[in-house]
């Protein structure tokens, strides 16, 4: 098969010159090895096709990946590939298969980087409100947000009211599902978004406050669209989703959906194994950059210090890709999370400032029995660490 | 918060007492640390609360998950979590979910097995064809079904479509585009898949056989149910996705949509982290039962032995999932695949026996360069190596 009538000059017309790059971390112990992977991937994520069989011409000089840097350090190799912007064909699943389609099932393998053509930044709209909206929507211009969970699966659509409205009238500015509120008998989805949403207004109208209460949309593709829809119809005030559960682009789907016109708060779940692991996505692109790229106006992260993994130089990188300059992207608020509790606050703010959602879950309902106390002594706390901080 | 209102009897009348089980392979170097990272799956997939704070009654006996099993082995421990399947709500995602949602941030745990109840079994279709039916289709009883990809991205639909015919025409039964052929401009999809289509129906005729041609539908949240409804309408013999990208519910969708009927082909392109790291999901668990309750007839995996890192054993047990007794799921087929060449068949099918897909890409077109007698070497091999297996 050697491709006798295979058109070179229609080709040509057909790419741009646009390249898109990404930096992989290879953990290999020899330059040789490192080099053989290097062009393997070069090979695997575009025409996975022998080199030697492929028409001469712009499908080795051009759709074929190419390294562009390569350097030994930190115990392994640094290596940088450019691809096609035309290979993506304007699909946001088909960039996340160039980028770490086949690969994935490669050991060894860490993607630590992305750097994307305007073409392609074009593709994603990416968070509809950013940083700066959400705190217009929330009306608080600079301490950080204060977050909650609704908490434990198993209660009623009343009793999830009930605590939704205390927090909401004690000075928490962002309430949001379990991410385990599903659509369990216990509380079925419509029923607890309806009374959760019905209790936060009633709640904001009595403070004069604006606190967001954001369902856990996450559901079959059937009924994404829809549950957020409901969301939007009985006044929640954003939509939590699973990107790991729905898929990336789903989130995407929502975000840029204009019936929808929500804040978007993306959740870990299922997502930790792509990036824990030695082998992977490194945790600023994944929870960073790619939440951004698919709208997420705030990421839910497992913070240092907590129940879970990583460290705080990891969630301090996630925090930096969510507002790094990438016009004309908003900016994505990270919100670490996962085991925290009060005495965390001070250590939080040093590490990222004052431009973050800090989200308590058990730990607010642990703090003593009086779960109204608890919340104006949140508050308390991070206006006191916010101005040391400024 | 004490939940004084809390609400024993409305709880009791909602759990059914039927319990799923999810086992876990612990990764740790003390049966201390075992049982405390087992109470914590325990408390992390369900509740996310602190125990203590939980109203008394149900949801700490029965929401809660429960230690079925405990067990050092392997250099680690084994343990067996039962949940409440009440947990689940009907949703695919929230299955996912509970098996392995927030844990999946946490080192040293692996998904080894789960074992669904009727109910839960019920909210999954499985394959629409299963193994039988996919045979029934292309009208081949006994040998292990042939296959390949249609590559490399950057030829022109007219060139994919000859290359379609030769294959068709000379005794491949499934012909599936690369999972990097997307919607690029170089073969735009519903130009390359009505060309497909046309030319394989083609060589049917001419042939008497029923190869399938199965495009590549991957892609976004608005665009997919579109794309499986063009192949239909053009004439596709199947559909293949990705669940890695568009997510395994979003696959289940597209099985189980009586618009689309089509044999549904599952890729593993961006699902490799959770399964050949230490932690995640193992890969009979991943590849095998959750591609097949969510629909695949056919799922594609890294053979052993070619440019993957799956060991023999490995790709035995997703074969073994796959085919288990699950009523009422019928079985899904497995196609291992990555670097597959000819010499390689007879202990594919001394593994495999002959109930599965030989799937050669690039290796079917490097044999010589005449695709037409590669095609036909290929089949009368299988057909050899078939008589003696049998």
């Amino acid at each position: 098969m050697h491709f006798e009538n295979y058109d070179n000059a229609r080709l040509q017309n057909q790419l741009s010159g646009g390249r898109f790059t990404v930096s992989y971390f290879l953990d290999v112990d020899s330059e040789a090895k490192a080099k053989e992977l290097a062009t393997n991937i070069c090979t695997e994520q575009t025409v996975e096709f022998p080199v030697h069989l492929l028409p001469k011409g712009d499908i080795p000089s051009q759709i074929l990946g190419q390294v562009e840097s390569f350097a030994a350090k930190d115990g392994g190799y640094h290596v940088t590939i450019s691809y096609a912007e035309e290979l993506v064909g304007g699909e946001f699943t088909q960039l996340l298969n160039v980028i770490f389609g086949n690969i994935s099932i490669l050991p060894g393998i860490k993607v630590t980087a992305v750097g994307l053509t305007d073409t392609l930044l074009n593709i994603s709209r990416g968070p509809r409100f950013g940083i700066d909206g959400l705190r217009r929507l929330i009306g608080v211009k600079d301490r950080p947000l204060l977050a909650t969970a609704l908490k434990p699966v198993g209660l009623a659509s009343t009793d999830l009211a009930e605590v939704a409205y205390c927090c909401a009238e004690n000075g928490i500015d962002i309430i949001k599902d379990d991410h385990g509120l599903a659509n369990q008998v216990f509380a079925p989805y419509k029923e607890r978004v309806r009374l959760c949403s019905e209790a936060v207004a009633k709640a904001n109208a009595r403070t004069g406050g604006n606190t967001l209460y954001v369902p856990n949309i996450t559901t079959t593709a059937d009924k994404l669209k829809d549950n957020a829809l409901y969301a939007k119809e009985v006044g929640a005030g954003g939509v939590m989703v699973a990107p790991g559960l729905v898929g990336l682009h789903a989130m995407k789907a929502l975000a840029e959906d204009d019936d929808i016109g929500l804040p978007v708060i993306a959740h870990p779940a299922f997502s930790g194994s792509l990036t824990i692991n030695p082998q992977g996505i490194a945790c600023d692109v994944l929870f960073g950059l790619l939440n951004r790229l698919c709208g997420a106006d705030v990421a839910i992260i497992p913070n240092f210090g907590g129940r879970f993994s990583l460290s705080r130089q990891q969630c301090s990188n996630v925090a930096t890709s969510g507002k790094a300059p990438l016009a004309p992207l908003k900016e994505t608020m990270l919100a670490p999370a996962g085991g925290m509790s009060f005495d965390k606050i001070p250590e939080m703010i040093d590490t990222y400032g004052n431009n973050f959602v800090i989200l308590i879950g058990g730990g607010l309902f642990d703090k003593s029995s009086n779960l109204a106390q608890n919340c104006r002594e949140f508050l308390h706390l991070v206006e006191k660490e916010q101005r040391k901080a400024s």
